[in-house]
């Protein structure tokens, strides 16, 4: 049984929220007591507004995704369930100046239900909204089902793409194109060492045997595609990247952007010795890592393990990501 | 057994600087095959050379925080040791431009061992140099013998202020009394939740008992104050609280600097809740908090639980951490 440092279970979420809000009263503003926040001068003119969300235990996503060049709001759910579509209604509501609504979040059932709830909600109050989906995770369904897979850690990257284009004055349709586009270019696949806990219980939600590693393991637990015998390092990073190069594929000459997630106890140790046979495999491979990022961008509690996600980019791609960026959970300089 | 992504266990701490090299080779340069690291640029004219170190293990302390308005050169040593005096040595003449150079570290004897062996081999080589000790830790020693203690959670905000005041053109003799000053206002407890490993070998360096937590509990496994039943995150911040404002003394109308630290598996949504309770108390107290930052800037491998420290603020402390700063490890706008 894992400790958990919690007060009353239920005000997790709710003391989660308070704190973030604490510490960032010069940024962001909560809507009411719901579980909306929003980037303090919202709504803001001239851009699309960026509505982004989901379950809560997974920080510094999606809470700590909202600043300058990133999203313009958060709906939260509770741990591991989607926010409902009212907290979401407000959330956009928050950030519609007068160039429309994005909502940018990650291919998840109860999600999915909850916020097309809430776009059909603002679209009977006359709000210009639409949708992209987030479903980088390749071990979550087959190639041919693309669409049904469920989306993780590329989010912090198409969050960041999302806030600058927006920021640059991008149409709400152009940036659906420019957004699904970046999707399509992006995989991911983790590796789990460990289970993780419900933190109302501190409960395991599934058992991972002594001396074995997950590949393809969900941020809830969800089953993987192949339990083995516990790895180097370097057989961890070839084993993902060939599955990863063999999905989009990824060719000789493409340039990526590379980025290893720890998900939660994982060391960032670890993740650097990763990294180095990462980049020493996609070298021989001729596929150039125009960047590379690693840390905790989308965790599960305490679960042990790493994910790593390439991206393919182009110009247009390349251009807004290296605007800046300024939130509490990610920043570009 | 804690489960770990390396390869052989002798490479941790090269591999680990290797990833750290070849993610950030735009910025830093790692001096020859050994274990001291630099920025890309140095050494700089015009500034004191600030070289931090210490065990490695801790990540992103020490290896992450060279940078602009940061440290400029790491030395680092094998997994929770000291780095040895002959690195340290070729850290100093990495960053040893017109200004002399700082050594800046924490409190732990196998550290001051060897930074001094380096520190005399640099004199002896005509090298303007000196020592600031960081000993922020309250439970390490009584306060009657302060220079006893060990340094933890404080360092980023430390090194920040150097690496800003020596960008500033502050000189050496100067730099030393304000960053003394800056050590004796900085105070920090952590509670630990559960014992952490070596990574060479994934055993515990300790045991912590199944519902038990302790208070003071060291980086490495070494003995705390008071060991209890788990406490809510009100009770643990109230007593941490408590401990830190007792020890300096802080006083109403103080205005401090938060730092919430996690070890390593604590989640940052056990951080912010645990920061609502914090910032709920000293308001009550009426200590004024300046600003608050949450995150892993000291952490000890997969260890469970969170530090707090607080350092009392003045103008010219203000002054230097309101400059930007940018490292891998730490980034201020």
């Amino acid at each position: 049984m894992v400790k958990k440092l919690i007060n009353n279970p239920d005000d997790i979420v709710n003391e989660l929220i308070e704190g973030f809000v604490l510490i960032n009263s010069k940024k962001v503003k909560r809507i009411g007591d719901s579980n909306a926040i929003a980037r303090i001068e919202s709504p803001i003119k001239g851009k699309v507004g960026i509505v982004i969300g989901g379950g809560a235990g997974h920080e510094p996503l999606f809470l700590e995704l909202i600043g300058e060049g990133m999203a313009d709001a958060v709906a939260h759910g509770q741990v591991f369930a989607a926010p409902s579509p009212d907290h979401i209604l407000k959330a956009i509501n928050a950030v519609d100046g007068d160039r429309g609504v994005l909502l940018l979040y990650n291919n998840y059932a109860g999600d999915v239900l909850n916020f097309n709830i809430a776009q059909d909600m603002a679209r009977e109050q006359g709000i210009n909204i639409e949708t992209v989906l987030i479903n980088d995770e390749i071990s979550s369904a087959p190639l041919e089902r693309r669409e049904d897979r469920r989306g993780t850690t590329s989010d912090h990257f198409i969050i960041k793409l999302a806030g600058a284009a927006s920021k640059a004055g991008m149409d709400l349709s152009t940036l659906v194109k420019f957004l699904n586009k970046a999707v399509y270019n992006s995989r991911s696949l983790g590796v789990s060492l460990s289970a993780c806990t419900l933190p109302q219980t501190g409960l395991s939600t599934f058992t991972l045997e002594e001396g074995k590693m997950e590949f393809g393991m969900g941020l809830h637990g969800e089953a993987g595609v192949k339990k083995v015998d516990l790895m180097t390092a370097d057989e961890t990073a070839r084993t993902i990247i060939d599955y990863l190069v063999a999905d989009l594929p990824f060719v000789e000459n493409d340039e990526i952007m590379l980025i290893i997630n720890g998900y939660g106890s994982t060391t960032r140790m670890e993740m650097f010795i990763v990294a180095k046979n990462i980049y020493e495999y996609l070298s021989e491979k001729k596929i150039n890592i125009y960047s590379g990022e690693i840390g905790e961008f989308c965790t599960s509690q305490e679960m042990a393990g790493i994910s790593v996600t390439m991206i393919k980019l182009d110009d247009e791609m390349k251009k807004y990501y290296e605007m800046p960026a300024y939130s509490p959970g990610y920043i570009k300089p």
